[in-house]
């Protein structure tokens, strides 16, 4: 994958905070480049995109940018945690030699007009539950891969519809960044990594594994041979209505190339939900078989 | 500008017609390369932006799509002048060296499901007159400039809302190829070079010098100073007026960074106007001063 050859341990990760910085420090920049866009909050989860982005690049850009246009809640972006020097300890530990940490007008210059929208793939499941989210998902990711060029950028498979938005993008737009799936990386009780955990109460905490047990009660179902989507749909909200604290916004068992809710899994398929616990929204998938 | 070494005459240009062989060819192509995507049809405008590539750059490389999404009127768009022939030889002479020919699934991939829009800039004018248009075009230029990774793209001034389109959509996605205003190319009685000028009967042809002469009253009356902008509308109205095969769809006297109409010209303005002969629609413009 390359000679990589990152700056001196005490440099890194080198913080650029404009287009031109950025572009600079990444023209002389060996290559591959890996890109792992990010919204802070840096948690294991980003950290294990960045180490699949140091092993298999010679320089590894992360970006820290809250995008204000996808979050279709005010409240929601206004309290989503923002700790720039624990991000980069946590970005330099994993391996990153340029952090991206762009203002609102750096991404979005004077008179910016323009947005990127993916068609169907948006339509289902978070883009249902949360209007323009997407929108404000492609164009900034889109803004991010032009500005980076990079050879690989790195999402996690937690938001599997983002993952298959942004790669749909990607080649509808002829982009040359390939798009790099990581696994979902929990914590020990099962509850995916999420920049939003810390704002659970502790009773909300302790409720919200309920996801990931949801999703397992389905699969074990799947694997008992049911092969029918609204039995393996059923089988998660059982588990989650068990749980008082946990308000379920959609769950789904749908084709994991169309999103397209299934009556029969007769191939793979994408388990999903989204679940609320007061004003905070997590969400959690399982890939069948 | 970098050493041009142009592949032997009897080899240019080279044709590509998938992403795959343009990508291939442009990975060892030298730099930089200057991109003058067209609808083929290539007419003396057309070869004006390839010599400016050329002489700009060590890789020129045409495009020629004839796009379906930025056609808001079928038949416009079945009755558009194809002749891949004649387009090579135009491209050949004018310095290409590759000219990349995609088919419409190449270019839209099977599912593909992404567009790009730009906001305000594209309300007035060709926006308002055809739904839909500026849409297919800025997704096509996305795609367009990001399969090729030019360090420059050429567009002709002829169609002044497409540059600044263009050039806002480059700077708001952070592609970073500039784009280059090249200068309208006429015919010797003033009318503006057009694929679509092929398509006028003989007295349609006769009387289309109407659009440049009704721009250059109007500019008259500027030089002698007029700084009202209905005035200076009334005035190229009043030239159009006067040729019964001309009928005007839009004429505009609006600021050239936002394209809102101006009530009075204290500073820069763009004169530009659209005119059907029959079922033919011409556009044409001049920047005051």
């Amino acid at each position: 994958m390359g000679e990589a050859t990152p700056a001196p341990e005490a440099l890194r990760p080198l913080v650029v905070r404009t287009r031109t910085e950025l572009r600079t420090a990444l023209a002389t920049a060996p290559r591959p480049i890996g890109l792992v866009p990010t919204m802070g909050a840096l948690h294991e989860g980003h950290a294990s995109l960045i180490r699949r982005a140091r092993a298999e690049s010679a320089t590894v850009v992360a970006t820290i940018f809250v995008n204000p246009r996808q979050f279709n809640e005010t409240a929601d972006f206004e309290e989503y945690a923002r700790d720039e020097a624990a991000d980069l300890t946590t970005a330099r530990e994993a391996g990153a030699d340029i952090v991206f940490i762009p203002t609102v007008e750096e991404v979005y210059p004077a008179g910016s007009q323009t947005t990127v929208r993916v068609g169907a793939l948006t339509e289902a499941l978070e883009g249902a539950a949360r209007p323009g989210h997407f929108e404000g998902v492609t164009t900034v990711v889109a803004i991010l891969l032009c500005l980076a060029g990079a050879e690989r950028a790195y999402f996690g498979q937690k938001d599997a519809q983002q993952l298959l938005v942004v790669r749909r993008m990607a080649l509808d737009l002829g982009i040359a960044t390939e798009i790099v799936a990581c696994p979902i990386v929990r914590e020990p009780d099962g509850l995916a990594m999420s920049s939003r955990n810390v704002r659970l109460t502790p009773e909300q905490r302790a409720a919200a594994p309920v996801l990931r047990a949801s999703l397992l009660a389905a699969r074990a179902a799947y694997e008992a041979g049911e092969r029918d989507g609204e039995a393996l749909r059923t089988a998660i909200r059982g588990v989650l209505a068990a749980e008082p604290l946990a308000a379920p916004e959609y769950v789904s068992c749908a084709d994991p190339a169309t999103l397209r809710e299934l009556a029969r899994v007769d191939g793979p398929a994408l388990l999903s939900l989204a679940v609320r616990f007061g004003s905070i929204r997590l969400i959690d998938n399982d890939p069948l078989p």
